[in-house]
């Protein structure tokens, strides 16, 4: 049960140019696949962010690695701490809360962590989620993630979507989203146009969609007093609102008013935001994200203490692939404190890295894989594309601003609470 | 992998008359001891409390468990909560703080979530270290765990630690316990004599083991006022002051004014308790106890809120046997922010229900046992021994104060908080 060989292999793949309050996205969403081949064949995988900096601190692991046994977590602790303590990321695309040091190492963490479980189930053959626990649910919900969008990227190149840049474009987003994956709340992504604008557009999909749990997130995009109007206007309309404004002190100050709870995946996005976070009760709902949370056994750890300060647990997303997704619905599953439907971005890739079959948007929600492990299985010849698209695009992070700025000739501005 | 027969066996074993704020130990303690039989003869172990209302409702529960997976921890959860939901034990014998509803929930959860964890590992073929994460250390520390007591029960019977009323006596005690199992901290159980008597005799602990982490633990029998008088004294000299006061108000009032942390397992005995007494900052030290912080996956998840919040991590101990230890042991081992040496009552016993030999104390440390699951095996026949103690003794709950109140002739109230 030892690892033999560590297979990182960076990947690309298509993203439509959707809006937020950096910028917008560029035309390929960049991720990082693993591979952790073990002596006896087994292979445990894991998926995280793309970009050359995490690809370097993630390769300093991997040449660690072989000869550790996949059951050894702490050793793997060890080594992360060795190799990366006190080093932190440079905050990638800001839409994260940026990084300290314990996010850094919690990140790389994850990263591997996710691949020694799913290892580790093919090896006792059980799925992750009987690892974490056991499923508290078969099938976890997700919601619709709606964006305003541009129609095509700089390059000419379009999609089924089009133009949404309209309240009513938006509902017509949302409707197709709902047809088709059976979503049952819904979240707009804001920061992008006037609040003014983007109140109107919820009240749009709250008049299109009667009784679905809706809510917003602007990213830390608005000034606290735009927060507590906003939480005003969308009173009994939003389930929650979602980082209206950056930092705990921001956030403290628009909770202590709005009638909805905050949620956050910007002020709290390590160990060290939760006390002073709880303290100032500055946020209502924690979106958690395996992915800089330390791995899918500390994702599941936090719930008691959300739980202990009546904090709800949902979960955030960035633009992912399948192991992602799978490794999302087994920690979902596992921690019966998750009751909000979770973020993703499934809905705007059009390919991915693992066989098809397995994961499956029904009714909103994805039932937990049955296989060992996370369930998934990688199909090499995607992967290989997706690593030619990688090479190809000539993307080596992500940044969404300067994209912008060629978009709208420089005159653009990333200001969060700019509103 | 399917729960085919479910057997509880409540086991006496005898007791030293150890002295406490409530009273004195009677001649036997008490313990549940659980076996989960599966339909192809796995077996896994647990052990809690002893007493008739205990037992009662772990029965309850026991008879809705065949069928059920060992794998399926969520179902155990949904069990418990339905047959007691709403119930809360009387408060058994006042030295863990009381129970509410969740915690009475947490506490027969536990049992039985440990005895499934010890059947998984052994269908898994691996220890319940490596089923919470792996062993972030290979042995556990203990402290040395002193107490005031009797020379004999009223029945006469004495044993070999005599009577240990004076400072020079528990010195004695002190190095007897140190000499035979290597302890490298002390704890001293107090709030039987007057603080002044205590505190001289913490101070001649001090002088005889300089350089030993100290520790005392009157379990709430001081007044705030107190409790910052004898913190004011034993600077410098207690690594931690256990449970000075009761209550999270009058700890916190200590905690203010002390120079060393407060550790706690009477004001934060359950999930209810966490949030006011991180935010009145009442605490340095929380005293886990997997028996009723609902077993090995809650407690070692605990650690994160302790982490958080700048809190430390030891463990709690009740009379206990073999597979308590051992479940204490692989969770310890697991929780790399459980950092304070764990308490233990296992030197005041000289029997156990066990096949000895994977349990020993050397340098006051127990390595974690290797085996599958818990990695300890019942002896058959020594359980039947303390099963006919536990018929014979006639105790059917843990009454310290009025078994005290036998040996003072009335004259004994377990007022908390009367110094």
């Amino acid at each position: 049960m030892k690892i033999r060989e560590v297979v990182i292999t960076p990947v690309a793949f298509a993203d439509p140019p959707l809006l937020n309050v950096m910028g917008v996205h560029e035309p390929y969403a960049l991720r990082s696949i693993l591979q952790l081949v073990c002596d006896d064949g087994v292979v445990g995988l894991g998926e995280s962010y793309g970009d050359a900096t995490f690809l370097d601190q993630a390769r300093r692991i991997a040449a660690e690695l072989p000869g550790e046994d996949v059951f050894n977590l702490p050793a793997l602790r060890r080594i992360v701490d060795r190799v990366l303590g006190g080093e932190v990321f440079t905050d990638r695309h800001g839409l994260t809360g940026g990084f300290t040091s314990s996010k850094t190492l919690a990140t790389v963490y994850g990263f591997f962590e996710v691949a020694m479980l799913d290892a580790q189930g093919h090896y006792l053959n059980r799925p992750v989620s009987d690892l974490l626990g056991g499923k508290a649910r078969d099938e976890v919900d997700f919601s619709a993630y709606l964006f305003y969008k541009f129609g095509e990227h700089l390059d000419g190149r379009g999609d089924e979507w089009g133009d949404v840049r309209t309240a009513e474009a938006l509902v017509g987003e949302a409707r197709t989203m709902v047809d088709r994956y059976g979503f049952r709340s819904i979240k707009l992504k804001g920061g992008v146009f006037p609040p003014e604008q983007e109140i109107e557009a919820v009240q749009a999909l709250a008049d299109a969609f009667p009784g679905y749990p809706l809510r917003i997130d602007p990213n830390g995009g608005w000034t606290p007093a735009t927060g507590i109007r906003v939480a005003r206007e969308l009173a009994g309309v939003l389930e929650y609102l979602e980082d209206p404004t950056p930092g705990i002190e921001g956030m403290a100050e628009v909770a202590a008013q709005a009638q909805m709870p905050l949620a956050t995946n910007m002020c709290v996005v390590c160990l060290d935001h939760l006390e002073p976070a709880l303290r100032a009760r500055a946020i209502g709902v924690l979106l958690s994200d395996h992915h800089f949370w330390g791995g899918l056994r500390d994702t599941q750890a936090l719930s008691m203490t959300c739980q202990a300060f009546g904090v709800g647990l949902s979960m955030h997303s960035n633009s992912h692939l399948g192991i992602s997704l799978a490794a999302m619905v087994h920690v979902a599953a596992a921690t019966p404190h998750l009751t909000y439907a979770c973020d993703t971005h499934w809905p705007w890739k059009d390919t991915d890295v693992i066989e098809p079959g397995v994961l499956e948007f029904r009714g909103g929600a994805v039932r937990v894989p049955e296989g060992p492990g996370l369930g998934v299985r990688l199909d090499q010849d995607a992967l290989a594309r997706a690593h030619e698209d990688y090479i190809r695009c000539g993307q080596t992070k992500r940044d969404d601003t300067s994209y912008m700025k060629r978009f709208a000739g420089n005159d653009f501005e990333p200001n969060k609470a700019r509103w």
